[in-house]
């Protein structure tokens, strides 16, 4: 949400020199997007994002990412793809960085978005899991449910600062979700994994942008709607969930894609694992930040609430 | 240099709809200028530069920056003017801050400008002062010289915590250079006051942006280039003068405004000013910032190698 690597005028101007993307007009520093550094930059031909990899993606994971955006794009979906150089290079270094300049994207994030924006949000959700279908990569989910026990782990019994009986209800919650992933009832495919209104662009009621595809793996597909049904339908405190919004995202994606019978019946599961991801990531940054850093620490009892929402008996101690 | 209030696409919008200036099309929070937020917007018309002001300026001053502009723009400077609403209103209020949509201006700040662009530099200040002649607002400058004293006292013998002999040496050079300040040797007139290399935007030797006004205020017309030679000409440590840009800068400006004889042998009376006038601020900073806070601090100790340089009799204790 920063922007942690300063590129001089100088040095970009050398980079877009690789590209046959016109000369240099303007660069901005944009405070947008998980913890990479980007510019919106323009050029006498077009504008373009430039996004420099910060530590917490993965170069290596970098190839699956613009493979994913790529094919997305070819398939005509509102995703911005990388630019390949002269070379046909789209993964660059730039002041020692892994990066990449990216299609630019006209739309606005929304903060409230009405029952028919979320019903366009969660068609285009279908729209993307329906084009992955002869995507080829996969990525392990690194937030994904076997992921979940080692992280409560790591933050044990501290939990309980956060809110008294976190730990327990937690672990619970826990035991209960997991054993979903087992098996295989449920579709896999390439998910977005981090669909919230913040990485959805959108004019009106059109989406014009799915944006920020550095959770995308390869995961069980209902679990991306539950992720994006446990963002969007709640306010931000996680104590007032919308039906309206719920059931019109739902609408969108079974539009295309409807669920079935199993898949409807252990919908609150699966939703219930989004708020345990997010809970615990929370969490973890909650304890691992200090109170007065600069970097807004986000709530985990927000997912709480929510996990309570979905499964009432899985949040019997935390008030 | 971040985004201090969050301003939503709805909330946007909404405040565009005051504007005859086109739809909403796409709006990025951009790190950029001093403490305000700022935003890149761009309508279905048009590109902007939305500023929701901040603590760090007084609403009270708002009305003079932008005469300013207003009277810079009007005189054909590259000088972007606040947009007025539908009612003739250029000074609004938005999520609970003042604020301005101001027009957007191509061309980018850089890190390591070249002779011949600081040159152009020079000369589009002596421009600015020309086109100030009869500009009739006055406000006095919140970091004048009758402000160091008391700044240097309230920053204290800590000063010696950033350099042994840093009180003793400023508290000197203080008391040799404010007097320059009185008496009416020198032209007065409104001075931008912090041309730094960031607040010049360039295409290729054009300056095609003066940016960020908002330590603009009456002051010694010669002090202005003075601030701008004494930010352009070193490297960021202070320790190299780059002599071909000084002398460009100086150029470029004498080719509009020659300097008088007295005003050429007090220049470096006036620079040494700039030297404290900086060095003061960043060493208060320095002093009021936990060495762990997000905010990178800026060394003090780059503008005492200045004063150094341009007075070498007023720097003798620190090393």
């Amino acid at each position: 949400m920063a922007v942690y690597t300063q590129v001089s005028a100088e040095a970009l101007a050398a980079f877009l020199a690789r590209y046959d993307a016109g000369e240099l007009v303007s660069a901005k520093g944009i405070a947008e997007g998980v913890e990479n550094s980007n510019y919106l930059v323009e050029t006498t031909r077009d504008r373009f994002i430039l996004t420099l990899y910060e530590k917490r993606v993965d170069a290596g994971d970098l190839p699956y990412f613009m493979g994913l955006l790529d094919h997305l794009a070819g398939k005509g979906l509102p995703v911005p793809p990388a630019i390949k150089d002269r070379n046909g290079v789209e993964i660059q270094e730039l002041e020692g960085r892994p990066a990449c300049l990216i299609k630019f994207l006209s739309g606005v994030s929304l903060s409230h978005p009405t029952a028919p924006q979320a019903e366009a949000a969660g068609r285009a959700m279908a729209d993307m899991h329906a084009a992955v279908a002869d995507f080829t990569l996969d990525r392990p989910n690194s937030m994904g449910a076997d992921t979940w026990q080692p992280l409560f782990g790591k933050c044990g019994r501290s939990l309980d600062q956060i809110a008294p009986g976190l730990y327990d209800d937690l672990g619970f919650a826990i035991e209960r979700v997991v054993p979903a992933w087992s098996g295989d009832a449920f579709d896999r495919c390439a998910i977005h994994a981090d669909l919230f209104p913040d990485n959805v662009l959108m004019l009106g009621d059109e989406v014009t942008g799915l944006i920020d595809f550095y959770f995308a793996c390869t995961d069980i597909r209902v679990y991306d709607l539950a992720v994006m049904h446990s963002a969007w339908s709640f306010d931000a405190t996680g104590r007032d969930y919308r039906p309206d919004i719920g059931d019109a995202l739902t609408r969108g994606y079974a539009s295309r894609f409807p669920l079935s019978p199993f898949e409807a019946a252990e919908f609150g599961k699966l939703a219930s694992g989004a708020c345990i991801r997010f809970a615990l990531s929370r969490a973890w940054d909650w304890l691992n930040t200090p109170a007065d850093a600069l970097v807004m620490r986000k709530d985990p009892l927000a997912y709480v609430r929510r996990l309570k929402h979905y499964d009432p008996a899985l949040v019997t101690r935390v008030a």
